[in-house]
């Protein structure tokens, strides 16, 4: 369960008072107290007899409702489900599909979306449908409908773009807000835009990047929820930054996406909390 | 306060409950069950109006002792005192002074200890009493029952053993069990013993380290607090190794200092539980 | 071309007065006079119209005869043949396969060897030949002559132990010395043979680590290559740190044959020479 | 010595011809050729029984001529002359006066130079001159001439800005191009200006970091010789990301100080090559 309302004395002895009376057992619990916005944010993993989440969720409601805020309660054993897009660079892709067949990510992924036929192969591998989308300027209106009605039609709880290289419209973006995750191969906010790591050699940067973010309108501004960073030296040319960026782009996205399938991950205006 | 106790469930429930009766506004709170014997931990930040916390201890322990745990609570603006023990390197002790005149480190140092002249001047500056107590084989024992003294006399919490290059004695050990950290200059557990460094270069390891441990009797065996590590390469001989890895040692034990003097450390078995 | 001889003045300036003779453009250069043996390691890329490999090799022994060294040069553009060896584990072999498939290892790889049949399915889909070595008590002495023989038969240049479980007998550890690299799952020396990371969890380490280095008869005390470290808490069991611990090895690993296959790697009693 | 020109075949085989001929002894050699500009960067330290480094830089330049390019040699013993600017932030300064105590920074510091007086005390107990340069709009133009005459008068081979917060004018950066490093306590091209670790805090990265670079007039776009981070969370706020922030500012300044006293640090445009 994920709970975030205004800070308020109480919230954690409701909480933890609503678990007791269910005899439910606390595996894992994290909590901030964000100070800009007064937001209280929880996370609880715990575990009961009682099999239906809905009552549990209805148990914790009644306790809850006081406080005004979101509650989330997911069984654990019913995974997230993700689509990932992808164009035609395949390194993020093929590491969440290993991370995947691993039992690593606890996602299941009913389908992958391109614009581009060039993963079907890999995709086909792991026996997973793979949809070919493609979009020019004409049709990118009706391509990004489509998508969305595959995103209702397969349940889709969250959206990966995977090195997906089309810039999604406003409308597109307002309706996966919050549901879909970008990686852009940067240390954000440098090196926005179109090639990064061309960028990055030009401006001479000792290390480079890469940061997985929702998805807002504002291209490359979402809230970030992971980064991480890798050594270079003036001896790499811009190509060989984008040889050395695959592996940091991968970690870094599959890392936001093991995140977001286990909850971790809370949204508190344009900031996020990631508990671990 | 902190408290440790044989986990079950209803402990968070009283420990909120207990604070709530006293309005007490939660600033940070961790939690952590260890699965191995069991141990329920806990670390919680508060504020309230209640200025004595000897009765918030009070009602703490009426709340609590129903678990028969250990409780410690603390009122931060009490700090905690910290006896340094050095030999002739100075750098861990310079970046301890200094974190400590910044307002880094929340500890009073009452006094420095060394078996050596050569750190006095470098503590005068900063207004600290610095003790001389040499040692040799035979006035070893009184050495160590003069530090003991130390201890008490001046209500020292913790010592640290800031690159202390004499090996306590048995009894020293079991008499600042859990409140004495050392800096070992290796990643244990490799390099034990002397000159780690000169092992490390001999071994051809591509990484250095540090480890700041509590202090046992069983020499660079206690239990982890912190550790790092750096990069190195073929090109940096042992003395080499022994320059850069000052740096590390100064990071991991300011750090383990800072977490221990925030009580942020639990000692759980041969293992810590840090709370961040 | 690579170059090691006893240092004295001179070598340098014969080398590019060799290299200046064929009309050589040098790419990249490095040299490293190693202090303890008085080893002079050189590493040089150059491109020259000559195209025969054996004529540039003869010039430049040549010139370099009177330093009494060991000399290797080879056409880039000829890729070291590697046979991958594997158990039951997968993740080190689904990297180096890859990144092979998409360029970012320069080698040739024939064959993938295995005592089980667990990966055979992956090497399949790289189109890659799988050959099923089993191996008990009683067989063992001919299961590594095959391997011998397979090794001779494919012109093997080097063997990668990507999660190998099998000790290898002094016979066959001498028998490809130098062109053997294993991953072992712990930061050496910590950590020697079984189930490193639950040796690591009990001893409650702070960072958990990957050792790539040459196989020499003495168990996991050969020349490292490349290591790395990741940083886990308290919140972690063994279980977790096996998985967590996947993306070092798999990583170090990568690196470890990448620079195999550069010749960037001189071994130099018992430590390499990493050229980067 | 270190030497640039453009590339072109002979300039090794020169350089070692040249250093044999004085019968040097190569300790470090290292050669880059940056592929925009095509420069060919080098940097040689060598031993030699010739006592007059004019005489070597004579010798040196008559082979070299042919290459057009701009030679540098300096005898290691006579080490360069550095002027510290600092304001009221301490921690950079400590750290280089630390090294340098220690023996880790081979340069002199005939003063250091301030607009406050905060860190008079810290700098006697160091027995370095401190001048006291305040600075306001009107005697802006003033204090900059003082500066560039003590830079003159004290031999002053490079000027480090220790958290020096005075915006330079295009004139002073100008005098003392390529001659002058300052810290930015933000992980350069992210977060320019005032208060980095706010506009960090505000966009929600997870990695703070400093950037030590070249002074030019264009601010903080100056060629970086240095960069490196550090992971914080959501439970950080400002101020803790700036008492966090110090330990990186000062490593990396102090890196990018030790590197351009060894002469390690080549600038080929807006770029470095940093030889380490």
């Amino acid at each position: 369960m994920t709970f975030r309302c205004p800070d308020r004395p109480g919230i954690v002895y409701a909480v933890s008072g609503a678990l007791l009376q269910m005899q439910a057992n606390i595996i894992e619990k994290s909590q901030f107290s964000e100070p800009i916005s007064g937001t209280f944010c929880l996370r609880t993993r715990f575990e009961t007899d009682e099999a239906d989440s809905t009552h549990i969720k209805v148990v914790l409601e009644a306790e809850l409702a006081q406080f005004g805020g979101t509650l989330t309660v997911r069984n654990e054993e019913v995974k997230q489900r993700v689509l990932i897009m992808v164009s035609k660079f395949e390194h993020c892709l093929i590491d969440l599909l290993y991370r995947h067949s691993e039992g690593e990510l606890p996602v299941d992924i009913p389908l992958v979306v391109s614009n581009h036929w060039d993963c079907q192969e890999l995709v086909a591998r792991y026996g997973i449908p793979y949809v070919h989308l493609p979009v020019t300027k004409e049709t990118k209106r009706q391509q990004e409908q489509r998508l969305v009605e595959l995103v209702d039609e397969h349940h889709v709880d969250f959206v990966v773009l995977a090195r997906y290289m089309q810039v999604l419209s406003a409308e597109l973006c307002a309706a996966i807000s919050g549901r879909a995750i970008n990686i852009h191969h940067s240390f954000l906010p440098g090196f926005k835009g179109a090639k990064p790591y061309h960028q990055a050699y030009d401006r001479g940067v000792k290390l480079i990047g890469a940061t997985a973010h929702y998805v807002t309108s504002d291209l490359d501004e979402g809230p970030i929820i992971e980064q991480d960073v890798q050594r270079v030296t003036h001896a790499q040319n811009a190509e060989q930054l984008v040889v050395m960026g695959k592996d940091v782009e991968r970690q870094v996205l599959s890392r936001a996406v093991k995140w977001q399938a286990e909850d971790r991950v809370l949204l508190v205006g344009n900031r996020t909390v990631v508990f671990q």
